[in-house]
């Protein structure tokens, strides 16, 4: 469904002591600047209240913009076991937050956001958040580049979802599903 | 308040292929069997599913049994990094669902359940079983090991808070919290 008109995709880097989130709306085919920022958890010291918070941020997040759709990032290698259980953990409240309002939700490798978006895997942070800034043309940098890595996955899906349709000669997800019924699948 | 009278603790051992539960009831300042099974996710082949899966249940095992405090086992090792994430993913589904029903969430190390239980750390699942079976008096064995691994976390979570009460002269939770109010925290 990714390119239906006015389809908002909100796209996630959820970390342990700072949540990236970035949002396009899909106009006339193509990935409008809506909003992006970070939440951080300076309030909430415990574990646990960070990631109820995560939990009730998304939720609330999808509700206010009507996001259709979630992309997070999904690394292969944490410093260490330990390290990636606290990620997965702060991931897996914001994929049950999205999944609980209906919302299905994708992963991409950090590698495959960057070639998606700026055509190198090996692309640096601030060069993907320039390449994002010349494409969205939004004004006002953030402060930090956690939002802009949540941006780049929401623009990564918008690609993804495109390419997926394009390549098989449909003009959108409606032809794109009416001409594949078997892939449509439910979320739950 | 884990002495409270008809107080339920619920012990969660949330996998990525199995979530094993187990609950306990105060009686009488003792802990009573009242129920253990394992949540196996062969319809849901998909991950995002699982999470989603785990989440439905927690919260209405919550529901149904009035479940007051709930305790998960915290591994510190893996066997990979992915498998953590994963892990880690399924443990944020569970415990964001106690959160979000107003349920305080403690995690205990796996050594540490079984010191709790057994009084030896590196006890066997066949160990620990055994001695559940003997201080619950429970009729039916389960079919697998990952319930009783949910019941030994919820024993183990009970009888950390008859130490801590204990420890400092008091009957019950709630004596202990009137004479040490900067204990109370709220989970949110």
């Amino acid at each position: 469904m990714t390119l239906n008109n006015d389809h908002v995709i909100l796209g996630v880097d959820p970390g342990t002591t700072v949540l990236g989130y970035g949002m396009i709306k899909v106009v006339n085919r193509q990935p409008v600047f809506l909003d992006m920022g970070v939440l951080t958890f300076k309030k909430e010291k415990d574990h646990f209240a960070r990631i109820n918070a995560i939990f009730n941020f998304i939720t609330s997040v999808i509700k206010q913009y009507g996001v259709k759709e979630m992309a997070i990032e999904s690394p292969f290698y944490g410093e260490n076991i330990q390290s990636m259980l606290k990620l997965g953990r702060a991931q897996g409240a914001a994929i049950t937050a999205a999944l609980q309002c209906g919302i299905a939700v994708t992963e991409y490798a950090p590698r495959a956001v960057k070639l998606s978006v700026t055509g190198n895997g090996n692309a640096s942070k601030e060069q993907v958040a320039g390449l994002l800034q010349h494409l969205l043309k939004y004004k006002n940098k953030p402060e930090t580049l956690d939002a802009t890595d949540g941006l780049a996955i929401a623009l990564c899906h918008f690609y993804q979802g495109r390419k997926t349709v394009f390549s098989k000669g449909c003009r959108d997800w409606k032809e794109f599903l009416a001409k594949h019924p078997e892939r449509i699948k439910t979320g739950r």
